[in-house]
């Protein structure tokens, strides 16, 4: 695939899953209560969005793989494969909040190479082919770069929620907070998006799946951050994320959260 | 005035702030530090939109008073009087997060009348006005309602931060949300047009000041909704603050608070 094509397709998937996500947004959608005990809600959206992405995947590129949410996935040693969250930030998108996003990444022989984290309310597509990062927002196609901010006590770390993590890590997610200049809460895969679009410095966040994690890595890679576990190991896996704006943060957190 | 000179004024403000607020958006805005210690940015574009907004009202209703965040207040006691925070969520505004509006609010002998949280980026204005509650989205016009949620053990609470409360008072709050569904934080403003909207049942934070929350109580009553103090009291001074889709859930949530 080249990378004209690989941006087209992403483009096209995006709009795939808005198609799904969208009329739903606020209105009234059906909550289903995965979890047996919690809540943890699935909504109808999140499943159409999967099956559409996942059938216009097959029909223009039957041998790629692909590796979602919701279903089992198919082929995930293709050489290309898909790796899907049709609605990253389920909670967010049923509070109407327009925190949630749709994940797609594109992987090669087992490395993120494409992505796209596309928010369908205010229309912002953040994507990255071919080696760059570029924000799509109505007519206008913006490249991303991320911040120099050259010290912790100087960054804006965000975190879904300080209250997401595991015991034994959540004393050094704390410390960690402690030294930025300033923390912010909510906002799931959008806060990702705001390190490669410069507007903040830091994510950390832990027990992510691959199809969490996946299509953001090339965002913030070829926006200039840097995507690890919190002891430097890929990312590509998901379970405990650091995401920076540049190679200095990343080896200031790492010595508080390694 | 009328009710419908108050909306059409209302949503021409919302635009007087906006032409301030929305070109600074995200564009590498300058940040002095307003506070001795810690971290609290105040924008150019927060005083620049208040002055433009001051001067509009001035122009058009020279007998009216304005209270705004940044400078001091004009004719408090007027029969008429505005209050106007130009930017609510300041730290999102920075961090380039659409969660932050422009907050509207008008008092007639010390009782909030009308009012609007105005998104520019995504473009929704939340209005109050003439006993109406309502949302316009582009070309549409919306009417709000909220949630008719029965117990906090089907609610959702939000908040801005579970840090930001005091000591003798985070307990509570920290009661209250365990008897909730689910919390999700960051949001600022954006979360009490949530509950106006009938996407969330309640709002809870301490320490706000009357343009925190004055253009949002006539936006939630109108809906369906109640805002009070912990203890019950009018809200429109700001202070500890709660939020509620409806009386039920109110007094729920007294139970634990006050």
């Amino acid at each position: 695939m080249s990378d004209l094509e690989i941006e087209h397709f992403l483009d096209e998937l995006c709009e795939v899953a808005a198609a799904e996500t969208l009329p739903r947004f606020r209105a009234g959608i059906d909550i289903t209560n995965k979890a047996t005990g919690g809540f943890d809600p699935v909504t109808e959206a999140d499943r159409a969005a999967e099956r559409a992405l996942r059938d216009c995947i097959a029909k223009r590129y039957p041998e790629h793989g692909f590796v979602g949410e919701e279903e089992a996935p198919v082929r995930p040693q293709a050489e290309y494969c898909w790796v899907v969250d049709p609605i990253d930030g389920t909670r967010a998108y049923v509070c109407g909040l327009p925190s949630w996003g749709t994940l797609i990444g594109l992987m090669r022989n087992g490395k993120p190479i494409a992505g796209a984290m596309h928010q369908p309310f205010t229309g912002e597509k953040f994507m990255a082919a071919g080696g760059k990062a570029f924000l799509r927002h109505g007519d206008s196609r913006m490249k991303l770069a991320t911040r120099q901010t050259g010290s912790l006590s100087d960054a804006t770390l965000m975190t879904t929620s300080p209250f997401l993590f595991p015991p034994e890590l959540e004393q050094r997610y704390r410390q960690l907070e402690k030294c930025c200049r300033q923390a912010r809460y909510g906002f799931d895969c959008y806060a990702y998006a705001m390190v490669a679009a410069g507007n903040i410095d830091l994510v950390v966040e832990s027990g992510l799946k691959t199809f969490d994690i996946a299509a953001l890595i090339p965002l913030i890679e070829n926006a200039g951050g840097i995507v690890t576990d919190w002891h430097g190991g890929p990312a590509v896996g998901g379970g405990d994320i650091l995401a920076c704006a540049n190679r200095e943060l990343h080896a200031e957190a790492m010595s508080i959260l390694a």
